[in-house]
């Protein structure tokens, strides 16, 4: 398919700076940019790719100004990222869907299942499960008993699900990733094995939500993890039991929240960050990369760093002295020698 | 079905204070309690909650002292948290366990399967494997060549057991969990390249151990990767080749142990802890979240944090020191001022 | 299968110093060496074990000078690590690869497949699939729609490829691994949602990389995220949309590398490294285990720790100080005093 500048402005509600019958095939990055291809400048940091590029059509934000000349087309519109996001999403809508039950499937005959459904091969569907319209369960997907699901969710390959779990509408859960496996519990049996605690409770996602590949969501020992509306988690997050996390936090990839700890709304959190267990961390919270939160934190907006984490300025002004340390200590011993001599 | 508090106190040798036949029907957590739920107070941190509760019935130990009036029927017990353990377990035994050979399953005709055991659809069992007495075995899990099983085990949905690998009796592994992949072995090869080697070992479970979900430990490069009996590993855990994990070790998620080390018996690591190549660890050793070992830790009973760890309480106490630094070097350099002055 | 001393001598090019007509029939590491069993001798740690070894043959360097008298046959060659991996090697291949198409499996009429390939049961081959010669899939693989594979690769149990990946010759995949899920990509979205924002890349695999179980590499956004020939990546690796891992680079298990970064080649890095997204690290870089970096390092072959990562000398002497901050302060308020009393 192919596509004039012209046409793509319009679609974007944009405005076409040169060439209005440049045609585009493809997308490309900035820097990658070739002959047919459109690419997108949102990140300053890469402004000098745009006098290079050898893509055909560029889309900018309404307020760049251009430094020097540029080859390719422009399209100016109010949000380059987000025009990008819709036209990518417009071509993914392109592809094909797969649809229909495959023969080598095993749907329980007690589940209920909706309109314009696919069931992939060797995907299980169990005892009493209830899925709503336009769900697509890949091959090798595990639903188990009880499980409900709404409409327009996505399941990848070999995603699995324990029993009773209740997840909402639009929801995408990618490859390989559990929900609903035991909590972590264990009580100290006299000596010094350890007894399992049965984990009777559930996990509950609610809508919008993504979550990455092989991640874990662990059911509760008593009620409900919950991932609340449009949250996004990135590939092997780990998420204990009785775990809340609010509406619209994201968490980047391999972070880990431990039993019972509760997450506000609208967080975000850096990879490898690590939430210990019984914490409660205020909507808005931000956590750099690889910190680790063992106490609440009670502050909405906060912005943190560190194991144990504080205030993100104050930790990158400790750290500069940290990496000194060996020059201050060096200082302190001349000044103990100096007050001797006196 | 429905108990009073009379029948559950009974169960539990403990002893009812209140309304002996108030009647409960399922579990809450004290904070959720609703009238019909049974909970537990046993973390001192949720006292508060046992004066608003709904619930019908609170389980509390023998020494618990009332500050103010409370509405449920208590039951005091010996141990609150291990009285709601029995009570759990009763009640998920009661849940049915599926049973048989499901058709669209495979089972190479030399495998050996015990009594009472179930084969979920698109399980593979491979050749010559053994496999013991009530052992449930769910969709899509693949056990390969060789392996031998204990009684009593259950192998969640798509957990994937290499060949050789040998497994005792009571272990429970969870959904998309790796056991017995090859270890990370690789010679220099002249220039830059690396050159695999063969990993022919093999990966020994004891009883009674418990895998989270996504959990994987590596077969050894020569011998055995050895997890023994009793321990505990929560998901999302990485154990190399040629580990060996001591009786009742309890690691938390997300944490790794690098090749041939060997942890002790008894240990308890927090998440996201991480174990050096050949490293000794002493038994009773417990390691605070996301603490970094690269040295044998020889003494038991040590309890360590930090990158790398050292003592947790002068962890702690430099830690104070490392957030106050830009003070400290301000009170240096008032004193190099000083002394200059003079 | 037995072989004598000098036999196994003849293949690596070695000299037996000893009984030549040893005979061993398995192998096993030196400390735990028997009667039968050969072993080797290459990390100088475990030098104190030849003098004690049951085993009847041990693997030595050519310069191996013995302090005292050894019971075992010695085989000298010119490294002994390299002719230990040759010798596992040969065993390997004689153990059974499987062959066949076995019938419970799925593969689309559009699938185009070499020969001598394996594909196991509840293997799924999907739409315009380009598999090699000698490529072995074993159960529960899915390879999705347009995905091009070369020869002599091993899809170990339940690995999921997603649409349009592109993989070499001679790559092995480990169990669970999943390529091509969809990059961590939303836009806000006016007030607090955030938008998904359709990954429409692939992911490009080169000749003789491996990859452990569990590992995640999303597919690129735009693009392609690529991972060079010859790169090895440990289990529970995460591997960003739009990154790119340079030749023969080395990960231990559980790092995490962030969108868009770029890794270059003969890179080493330990376990539970962070790199940040956008992020250019130059070739030949040494990362200590749970180093984080937020920051391009521009300086080949540099060796760094710490998070933020810096020198790695210079870390383990700021740590010191660190670990001594609480008697540094003392020293400091010390002189504060005197200086006070002057």
């Amino acid at each position: 398919m192919e596509f004039t500048a012209q046409q793509i402005a319009e679609l974007l509600n944009g405005k076409v700076e040169g060439d209005k019958n440049a045609i585009v095939n493809t997308f490309s990055k900035i820097e990658e940019g070739k002959a047919g291809s459109l690419c997108f400048l949102a990140n300053p940091k890469y402004t000098n790719y745009i006098y290079e590029t050898e893509a055909s059509v560029v889309l900018v934000n309404n307020d760049f100004e251009a430094q020097k000349p540029i080859k390719a087309s422009l399209i100016r519109v109010e949000d380059a990222y987000k025009s990008i996001a819709i036209l990518l999403d417009i071509y993914n809508q392109m592809t094909d869907k797969p649809k229909g039950i495959e023969k080598q499937s095993f749907i329980h005959k007690s589940a209920v299942i909706g309109k314009n459904i696919y069931v992939g091969a060797f995907a299980y569907i169990a005892k009493d499960v209830k899925i709503g319209n336009n769900v697509l369960i890949y091959p090798g997907v595990y639903i188990g008993n009880n499980v409900t699901i709404g409409d327009n969710c996505v399941f990848h390959p070999g995603v699995k699900i324990y029993h009773n779990t209740k997840i909402g509408n639009n929801c995408i859960i990618h490859s390989g990733s559990v929900i609903g496996a035991d909590g972590f519990g264990f009580a100290p049996n006299n000596g010094e094995e350890f007894v399992k605690i049965a984990q009777i409770g559930n996990v509950i996602i609610e809508d919008n939500v993504e979550l990455g590949a092989l991640v874990t969501v662990d059911r509760a020992t008593m009620g409900s993890t919950i991932i609340r509306k449009g949250v996004k988690l990135d590939n092997q997050n780990h998420i204990a039991h009785n775990v809340e996390i609010g509406e619209n936090t994201v968490i980047a990839a391999q972070s880990g929240l431990a039993g019972t700890s509760k997450i506000g709304k609208n967080c975000m959190f850096g990879g490898q960050v690590g939430i210990g267990p019984h914490i409660t961390i205020a909507n808005g919270t931000k956590l750099s990369a690889q910190s680790g939160v063992p106490n609440n934190v009670l502050k909405e907006d906060s912005i943190l760093m560190g194991a144990p984490a504080f205030d993100i300025r104050a930790y990158h002004r400790a750290y500069v002295h940290f990496k000194n340390l060996d020059d201050i200590v060096k200082r302190l011993e001349n000044l103990e020698k100096k007050l001797k001599e006196k």
